[in-house]
């Protein structure tokens, strides 16, 4: 036994469920919604994803001796408490959208219904897990977009922010888009392809560059990907592979190409694609990776840069053009002891950072008979969706504050149920990455643009925005 | 068993791994050196940090029976490859720079020695174990800067990349400078003070405002630090945080505050000051904790906001301005079977894109007699730094290009051994942040500041430079 990732949790959480404990029913019961506002990169929508492990965290949940012997020791909590920690088991529900769809902002992804000093301790762990891998796959989106088909690889391990940032963000790039990873431990765990070819220290531990890929072709007929920018890419790199492409075809091998890890891509790729057509190599295929992100990317195959494959590293594992996804777990209503379900709210003097009261259902709504989806709504958890309405445009950006409502099909977002009342979630990597591109196809292609989307509405019932609109004014009095 | 984390490595340090056993002498071994070219932040230098968990790492090191079950089914090593990483025990020796120690681009962080095979499955764990939390430390050290010795709490668990991201973050940011953590797990593993207050979610859920500050300091008569901007700061949450601060100072409790995590936070904490100040309550705290940075809270006190201490968030956990550190591992020297040690170069053309070859050691110089640092040195391993000598300066941005380097004592920075001639490193989190504010204070104070730092040289010994032209040139012919 020892210290558990059950602790991977603010204080406070502790703080407040000890609070409650001690100060209100102890069958009170809360619902928790989490949504961002925000999209990463200025992007119209995040792709949702981490809710595998959000599935497996809350999975035999529990604290440890050494967890509870911690919080003992820190003299915060009553002892009363402490007890309820030890044989603590989550009966929280958990709805949530599945992984792989693409959310727009303010629609709940994910929101927690259960006995209110559960709910409080899950909003950590939960915001953690669906923030960062939402935010990878989000990026892997955007740049497998820019690659328009290409094979992109997953490459940042070594830049990635810790160990788990790794493993699961080379998951969540896949799910964002990505055939495969080089990080060992992700493909071993969420069945991902493989993907790798040398390093510069291969080529520098033998004496010449060409022996170095002579003797790579040896080992690794088949998987001949060679990096040819060690010395210099075309005085030395390229006429080198060629000359191993000569012995590998004469060998019958049929599988080669090069790697540029440096300098202009976009004229050594042209200038090796050259080079290797003229030595009659079409088939030798181009992977560039330095440095690499969407805006990169696009901007080499406008030039025309003769470009088959992309690893793609740092940019990606950290998403390092915007590296946080703020996704919040804010409270959307509380039934203390036998009482009645009251909706809550917070206020703020920004018009965007005031929440949604009540428990909620968002949907998505598509032209009748159609797979075309024109916009979002999120109603009142116990009403049923009318089949007319006016949405209420919750979006400060956008000048249409209302739109009539109709002729539309209406899918529920919120569909997958975790807890004891658990549907199994999908799990495998190749069909999330399925689901999503599915679902992206049914979005307005402007969008799912890289610079500058369009923005896609999501509309408030009517009783929603009634509701909310009164608990403003009962709070202003 | 299960899969582990020795997984958490590129498929291509395995496939080099494989070839190298194949085609080269099986004791062949090597020397590759970890080190950064840029600092995140446009800073001078990056606080080193993580060498505990590449400790760790190597220590019991060892893949279990599922890794090698996943590493046979790939179908790319030979037999007697996988036999060998079955019963490998790593023996490399690693040199290491103290955590906490400010440290210059292009310096060796860290130096492994050791068998070729062995050393090349190191290099991804090492990295990510190194970027990440220097990356963290050094930001953590820019945010306490700014904060000028007010306390810093690390609150950014939920925004971290990941878990690891949350734990291990939480304790660079300790080695930077912060004086605690709001995560749970980080605290207990690391012994940091755990820091944290209450959510909106708490004020939330009870009839008013006034009576969940009351409950607060029911349950938490000496940890009152209310939460006040859940309706509005200045008309509802200050005047309740005085009731309460009455109730509680009656009670004969001392320590009580409130925390602003919204609005215009130099505007409110100046108002807030002025009510507890008239309402006789001096010593009530004020926290501020809203997407702060280091130029935000330098910008705050510049304005005299009257701010007792910081909760940072999601850009102290992702450095967010600034989110990777690009720290590589290139070989420096290789010695084939029975031969010689073979100093190695990795040519780009960019030329602070080629290495240093060969086995090195690097010094801090310091005008004699004092603790003032002035310049570091990077030597030959097999060199004695000569009392005076033509320093040679790598840093293309500097138009200094040598230096007459005498009158100095000088202090070897690669000092702490790991591997099968350990020492036992510095694991005290406290004690390495001391160990930080010590090397800071030796180095000149331009090079600390937020904005432009001056650079600060890093020479070449005549020797290393010596060989490094002679080596390029070489190359050339």
């Amino acid at each position: 036994m020892s210290l558990s990732h059950a602790l991977i949790t603010d204080l406070y959480e502790f703080s407040m469920a000890n609070g409650y404990f001690e100060t209100l029913p102890r069958d009170t019961e809360a619902v928790f919604d989490v949504f961002y506002r925000t999209v990463p990169d200025n992007g119209s929508f995040v792709v949702s994803a981490g809710l595998e492990q959000v599935v497996e965290q809350l999975r035999g949940f529990h604290y440890t001796k050494e967890d509870i012997d911690y919080l003992k020791s820190l003299n915060l909590f009553s002892a009363e408490f402490i007890s309820y920690l030890e044989t603590m088991t989550f009966d929280c529900v958990v709805y949530a959208i599945p992984e792989g769809t693409p959310v727009f902002p303010r629609v709940p992804i994910l929101t927690v219904k259960g006995p209110l000093i559960q709910c409080q301790l899950l909003e950590t762990f939960v915001l953690n897990l669906i923030n960062h891998q939402s935010l990878i796959a989000t990026k892997s989106r955007r740049i497998n977009l820019a690659a328009a088909g290409r094979p992109v690889m997953e490459f940042g391990a070594r830049r990635a922010q810790g160990p788990d940032a790794s493993v699961l963000g080379a998951r969540a790039a896949v799910i964002g888009g990505c055939g495969s990873t080089s990080n060992v431990l992700s493909a071993a765990k969420y069945n991902i392809p493989v993907a790798g070819t040398m390093a510069h220290a291969w080529v520098q531990s033998y004496p010449t560059e060409l022996e170095a890929f002579e003797k790579w072709a040896e080992v690794y007929p088949d998987n001949a990907l060679l990096l040819v920018d060690t010395y210099d890419v075309l005085t030395s790199g390229v006429p080198n592979a060629i000359k191993v492409f000569k012995e590998l075809r004469a060998k019958g091998h049929k599988k080669f190409g090069i790697r540029i890890d440096s300098g202009d891509i976009a004229k050594l790729s042209r200038k090796a694609r050259k080079m290797m057509d003229d030595a009659g190599f079409p088939e030798a295929t181009i992977t560039a990776s330095n440095a690499l992100n969407e805006n990169v990317i696009h901007s080499l195959l406008q030039e025309g840069a003769p470009l088959d494959s992309f690893g793609v590293g740092e940019q990606l594992i950290t998403s390092s053009s915007s590296p946080v996804l703020s996704g919040v777990f804010k409270l959307a209503a509380l039934k203390i002891g036998d009482g009645e379900w009251q909706p809550k709210i917070k206020l703020s003097n920004s018009k965007e950072k005031i929440t949604l009261p009540g428990e909620k259902k968002a949907y998505r709504l598509y032209h009748k008979g159609t797979r075309n989806a024109f916009a979002d709504v999120i109603a009142l958890a116990d009403e049923e969706l009318p089949e007319e309405f006016v949405g209420i445009n919750m979006d400060p950006m956008m000048t249409e504050t209302e739109a009539d409502l109709k002729d539309f099909d209406a899918e529920l977002l919120t569909q997958v149920v975790v807890g004891p009342r658990a549907q199994s979630i999908e799990t495998d990597t190749f069909k999330i990455q399925k689901h999503m591109y599915e679902k992206l196809a049914e979005l307005p292609e402007e969008t799912q643009r890289l610079l500058n989307p369009d923005r896609y509405p999501v509309y408030l019932t009517p009783a929603l925005a009634e509701l909310q609109a009164k608990m403003i004014k009962d709070h202003k009095l």
